[in-house]
């Protein structure tokens, strides 16, 4: 979370990763809220094993995705009228391929592809990221569970101070 | 400009690219405001022939650069106090490295390889981009050209309709 004394130009390779608890995961903020300053954007780079994949989870921000290397699966509930995100699409990903999740659409990647690892590029917008978790694709929105700050911010997010009154 | 019947998940080498009038340049909106209906962030693919740069310019919006391979030079005017950029300094900029552009801060990226194109992945925020150009590092602040819709923004920006009163 050391912000101050960052280089300017900075060498992918060298900024830290790490799987947050999740087995499968390689998570690298490369541009960042809590960590480079920005407001208004993020860009991520994540790389998914065979057979790993996201939480089902919604958020009122925009995201793209680019698929670096490897395929999977992007489970969409598009358009969800009711009460809960019902039984999602399912889209093929695939290298170079590109994407973006409509606000507020409970969404899931999945690496379905049992030989290579899915690496993405992620933006998005509205950082720092605050999700909205599913168990599954019928849990009712109201249920879904607010994870904020979310793992890979935790460490550099401080609380604003509270208000006495 | 047709923006119904796009697939949600596009390939990225059958989005259109084009110059623009640019000799050198190759830009494509891999995910846009006015292209793809997004309002808070684009993704830009441009690729620069040795020799070639971007003018000299500055925006309010933020910017994230990820250099996919060649290297070059962003020059930036950072932190301008007074009516003009100034001598800029130079960053050298290489492959799999980042950066982000302080927001309204002068600057310019040049391929300054002289014998390879530099990639790179442009993110910004405040879609469609507005931007203010300088023909030098002296011109004033207040002398910077607006140009808005920018030359790729053109064809499919459709001016709002006017107030009669």
């Amino acid at each position: 979370c050391k912000r101050s004394g960052l280089p300017l130009v900075r060498n992918i390779s060298e900024i830290p990763q790490d799987n947050y608890g999740r087995e499968g995961l390689s998570h690298m903020t490369v541009a960042g809220s809590l960590m480079h300053g920005l407001k208004e954007v993020e860009v991520w780079l994540q790389t998914f094993s065979p057979g790993t994949y996201t939480p089902i989870h919604r958020h009122s921000c925009e995201e793209v995705f680019i698929v670096l290397r490897g395929s999977g699966t992007l489970y969409l509930a598009a358009d969800s009228v009711g009460k809960h995100p019902g039984k999602p699409q399912e889209h093929f990903i695939f290298p170079n391929s590109t994407f973006h999740i409509p606000v507020n659409d409970a969404h899931q990647i999945w690496n379905t592809n049992e030989s290579e690892d899915l690496q993405v590029l992620v933006i998005i917008s509205r950082p720092p990221f605050k999700v909205f978790v599913y168990e599954n694709w019928s849990m009712p929105h109201t249920a879904a569970k607010l994870i904020f700050p979310y793992y890979w911010d935790e460490q550099c997010y401080k609380e604003p101070p509270k208000d006495e009154l």
